[in-house]
């Protein structure tokens, strides 16, 4: 009667969603306090005072119309324009404006491009672990998900992007820093795939693009990330401000195509027609041009890296293992037990909402944001501690 | 080597945005106050003063990292609430929270609404003369499109009605007050066309929804719009705030779903499905607060009367035919020759941008949108005078 495979994912809610709400409603339960969630990549640091600053300035300078009216779908053209100075200027690649299409967030990046480049037949790859909605985005947009494991240290496996790409593969996406393992993919990295897709291209006539998921560009804690733009030239960044300037609930991003990819004029019709077969018609107005005021700006970053050394140390105080992460706000801890679902169930006896690997494309880790308050971590220690103990750690 | 279907979609954009870009690009060119573009629904009333108040009061107020943070893919709770609370007082419905879902404005509900509903071979049928998208949504959902024409009156044509729904029939639209015609539906239709769906459920044994796309609910000019769902147990109401609060860029609506329709829970998991699937996540955080505390408001809808009056007879004196609008803030008027297209060309030649009614669904019409400046208007009288003279009016 409806149709059967959003009402399954409606249903099934993303796992890290159907815990965060598990969360709310236990909060509501037995206190805010009480409860450790570490589940969802919300921000845990204000947005940057320029942001609240710049929504009052705009509401009591412009006028109403001009502020709060449909943009041109691929959003305002000075936006756009800043946007693509932002990127010349900071990555020193080229970049216009007509490139550039203002979304609404990382999700909505990601559905467009997706939509955009997939034809019949067309796979997509991802390098596991990762963000576990890249399976549904693809999917939607009718693409078979396609899985390359990294290595033991979160980094990409060459080999195994070698074997995964292939006749079929229309792109890769890659996501660094890394939602879930705080990774950040080096120079010399970028430039091997780059070397690896190009060699791809070749082969099956056509190009590979290069999807660069990058939300989390801002959040790192000393490491460099370098621009995949500047490496290859197939490539479309979707770019999210959610979680550099704290802005997750309010749905603003941008899809930034390379003047330098191939048939650019075609990819960049078929984001617009994306966007609007989906029902995107434009970014939020206002925070169009709050964002464009504040390009590469970020909320605290040493709040993140004060909460990443208090967790590592009361993690590995307890005796859990975990690479310490160069970016994002995430820890990626091996499991004690090789089922992570039966550990994430036995956390939450005490109260500590973890997020089990498997949705991630891997067995055996659990995912814990630290964009939380500092509080939240100073006290979990004992409940991280109890549990340990269970383990014998 | 991209999305065949997209890139169309992206390259033709759709008629109306083309003349709203054309438009821009002409006032850059020679000036905003010689271009008179009727082109586009951009309100033209400001938002009501409580709505810049309310973001003023939430940014002032309320912690950064509540305000701005991820809510519910759903939505808000207490937003939510507030809507369904909304609808159960001004119409006398059933409605709860667990029906109400925030969407990105219009064409996210409908696009979340259709994406739930469709299964493969289901038709959706639209009354014609009706908003171009709804074709692009449609088919972008995987479904067919299925007309059926008003009568001269712009008001449904039951029979027509009746031909058009059959066994395949999932769902059909209903837009009133009505884009491009500004026709009212009265409590009679709506009880017929309830009657028929019914008996057309009946039939086919599964129910036929009724999708109410419902943007100009307040925007009427004395005429009583009754509630859809008070009507008709298969109800979904697809709402939004662009056109009401003058908020179009903002992306900020619900979908309503009746407690009474059939599945009503499978339904509501199907949207939330297809709202993760599209790449929505939730509605904008600040806003969704924002309208949560102005339902049922609007801007001043005087001004548009004023505007559909001093266009009404600046028309009729000179010649043109169309009926007067009883809500929302287009005018659709016969075209003096029968190509339309060929007329909105010819008024281009005096700066006039007007829509032809082909991608409407019927031929021989132009859309004026009246959500303009008064001075727009009382500019545009010697052009729309030099324009009738070429016709001989």
């Amino acid at each position: 009667m409806v149709n059967a495979r959003n009402k399954k994912l409606g249903e099934a809610r993303s796992v890290i969603r159907e815990i965060f709400e598990y969360g709310n409603a236990r909060k509501r339960e037995i206190g805010a306090d009480k409860v450790f969630d570490f589940s969802i990549g919300n921000p845990g640091v204000p947005a940057p005072g320029e942001v609240n600053e710049e929504i009052v300035r705009l509401v009591n300078t412009m006028p109403s119309l001009a502020l709060h009216g449909y943009t041109s779908a691929a959003g305002a053209p000075e936006v756009r324009e800043a946007v693509a100075r932002y990127i010349r200027t900071a990555f020193g690649v080229p970049m216009s404006a007509e490139g550039v299409y203002m979304t609404c967030g990382a999700a909505a990046s990601l559905t467009i491009t997706l939509n955009a480049l997939c034809e019949e037949g067309d796979e997509f790859v991802v390098i596991t672990p990762c963000f576990p909605e890249y399976g549904v985005f693809i999917e939607s947009a009718g693409g078979k998900v396609v899985t390359a494991a990294t290595g033991e240290d979160f980094h990409p496996d060459l080999a195994a992007l070698d074997a995964a790409v292939g006749a079929h593969t229309k792109g890769v996406i890659l996501n660094s820093p890394n939602n879930p393992t705080g990774a950040v993919y080096s120079v010399q990295e970028l430039a091997a795939i780059a070397g690896l897709l190009r060699r791809k291209s070749a082969q099956r006539g056509a190009p590979v693009f290069l999807i660069a998921d990058e939300p989390y560009r801002e959040l790192t804690y000393g490491a460099e990330v370098p621009y995949p733009m500047a490496f290859y030239e197939n490539t479309v960044v979707c770019y999210s401000f959610s979680k550099s300037l704290s802005l997750a609930g309010e749905r603003i991003g941008y899809i930034a195509a390379s003047p330098q990819c191939a048939a650019a004029a075609d990819v960049f019709s078929a984001v617009c027609g994306a966007g609007r077969a989906l029902g995107f018609v434009c970014a939020p107005a206002l925070f169009q041009r709050v964002v464009a005021t504040c390009l590469g700006k970020s909320g605290d970053v040493e709040e993140y890296r004060a909460n990443r050394d208090l967790l590592l140390h009361t993690l590995q105080r307890c005796g859990f293992v975990c690479i310490p992460p160069e970016g994002a706000f995430y820890l990626f801890v091996r499991s004690p037990e090789p089922d992570a679902a039966a550990f994430c169930e036995r956390a939450k006896k005490y109260e500590l909402l973890l997020v089990p690997s498997d949705g991630f494309g891997v067995k055996g880790y659990v995912r814990i944001s630290y964009c939380v308050e500092r509080a939240v971590i100073e006290r979990a220690a004992p409940a991280f501690e109890a549990l340990a103990k269970e383990y014998g750690l």
